[in-house]
């Protein structure tokens, strides 16, 4: 079930849409990584929105060029925007994008999360353990740290595309990017990730992005996992610890060349270990 | 209707007061650049209290030296939190500070702003569009982003301030500042600030310092926008993206020198273009 | 009523299981240093969970290997989770740290403060004015800042201690900690820990992570102080203000060796005063 890799052209394309777009993005996140991820948006050239309340948040989901409904830290009044939110995105077709912090190992959000899959996101990105809960394969590691390794998730992953019709993107140190017709691995990115909150939060941004500028769902994901993974590696060379990684990440992203961008890995997807954040 | 000049020692002073007293800075801003705003007051050398919940609000408004309300991510709580604050501010003579994040592009926090303006903030300060917006002369922009000129939002920062009594202050690389007897430019800072999240949130915070130390309204907000954009300039010339660009504004800010704070334009203000997120 | 020192190895063992064990803190901390604590806890090898909404915040607290609770903003949904997440902890035998923030200067959460000690924290940390405050001896300084000196606040710290049978950690220049048969004092840190937001709350999340494997509070709150203290010393000896100190703050703390974390001041405990946010 695995199409060609699309040419590079595509995702050198997609960096270059959203430089010259600045699409508006528009964020249900949780409060912990929220900061981080609007200047991530920023630094890649996307112009995020963070409108989390209940009447405008649907009413914003239309306007945008794509939407981040992210479950970290789902309070009651934002988990009513986020219906709101989902259910606007998909009545408009604005595609969204969910990231499913530690379902499984909570009972609110998991479901939530379920119930949002009713609007069909275009895009799943969670780490190993949390594509495992959310295919009800496994409970979702302890917290937002995944217990499961990325080459563990493949067959929820795939599971999971298939139920829902999204593409499913599996963090680690090589991402898994799979849909009901094609399967994707990229590898990169830095073990800085996993010491910083937000590694995940941002991409998760980063490919709602990508989204909002390329219509194929799955060369939007692999494009933004390939960005990130880039930037990441630059700043990991960079970085004394994960404190300076944080703003060297940001002003990577800000310095990618649309040609930066390299795509899916073109050998077999290499054995994935080991987990992010 | 432009007063002469304030001499620029007014400016040096106002500056100088902030670092003696430390004023209390009551806040109630939105969950995205919480912590820089904080952060941003903390190296100005006024101290933040981030108090927003009901019953809190009303009580710790009269005991600061300033209040900032920006309405960013207005959640229900929040809200009633800076109905109190506003009142309570008004009630006891406390200048207070309203950012109008995003209004006019959405409803709940439109009607919010609206009701807030019976309050009288001292200063009014926002983007273009935002300031055309609470005028009633014209739509938000989308979301935080402005999508007019500061210069076509002169008649509208003219009729706001007529008609609420405040300072209004329309900010973008050349910011304009007018009451109802004066009009004031200041040029400076650097386009990093609309790559950064808050680069906006943070002159509201700074803006509500200087009025907790100089009574004329008029002259806190030069000083604030003056001393703002000398310490992104300096900022500008070092940082190496968005990314670094926060922490080494910050460095500015608690570098800055009184004398260092220039004032307004001193020719006719300068056509104002470009934006300011 | 003071015991001897522990050996020194307790410490140093205290932080190499932190490196080996990474135990995961469940946090309910305020929205302002949310993003600081969480990237404070992962610089220095632990994990954390920032789960603070009604249901899952009781059901968290167990599966933890400490809980945080830190009241600075304290929304009323997440005072519910609060008092769930302390329930749970206690009934549980997990450790837990509490963060008074600002108690006594404001109302809701002084009453909200007073009624988390029924369930027993094993650390109480704050700044002097808090202690005291909490103690029922004086009102609260004003905001998150402390009007009184660390040394003013022994004999508040040693009735704290024994009314609640926990430890209690007063922050400044010179760390005190007190319990009902223990006293030490740590000196060190910098002075630009009081020009960021979260410093003090970053060393609460610091004190919960060196309960989690540490079994004696006393020790692994005097652990966690020095480990804090020797960090934020050499960050400021390389930082240029305020924004660079907090990524190289971050920096040092995953930077830290075992041998580095010092323990007490040997010599009788010296003169506190100054204030540390």
């Amino acid at each position: 079930m695995t199409r060609a890799p699309a040419d590079p052209s595509t995702f050198h394309r997609a960096l270059a849409a959203i430089r010259a777009e600045s699409p508006l993005i528009h964020c249900l996140t949780n409060s912990v990584t929220i900061n981080h991820v609007a200047n991530t948006l920023l630094a890649l050239g996307a112009t995020p929105a963070m409108v989390d309340i209940r009447q405008e948040a649907g009413a914003f989901a239309p306007v945008a060029s794509a939407v981040l409904i992210n479950i970290g830290t789902p309070h009651e009044e934002q988990r009513d925007a986020m219906r709101e939110a989902a259910a606007a995105a998909h009545r408009s077709g604005t595609p969204w994008v969910l990231d499913p912090v530690a379902v499984g190992a909570l009972e609110v959000r998991t479901a939530l999360a379920i119930d949002l899959l009713e609007f069909k996101p275009a895009v799943i990105r969670g780490n190993a353990s949390e594509i495992v809960a959310l295919a009800g394969l496994g409970d979702g590691g302890r917290g937002v740290d995944a217990t499961h390794a990325v080459s563990d998730a493949r067959a929820a992953a795939c599971a999971l595309a298939l139920a829902t019709g999204a593409v499913v993107a599996v963090s680690g140190p090589t991402d898994l990017i799979v849909s009901g017709d094609a399967e994707y691995s990229v590898t990169g990115g830095d073990a800085l990730l996993t010491r910083i909150t937000g590694g995940g939060c941002a991409l998760g941004a980063v490919v709602a992005a990508f989204c909002a500028v390329e219509a194929d769902a799955v060369a939007a994901t692999v494009a933004a996992c390939s960005a990130y993974a880039v930037a990441a590696e630059r700043a990991g060379a960079v970085a004394l610890g994960p404190g300076s990684f944080v703003p060297v990440m940001l002003d990577e992203l800000a310095r990618l060349e649309p040609e930066d961008v390299r795509g899916p890995d073109l050998a077999e997807h290499a054995a994935a270990d080991g987990v992010r954040a």
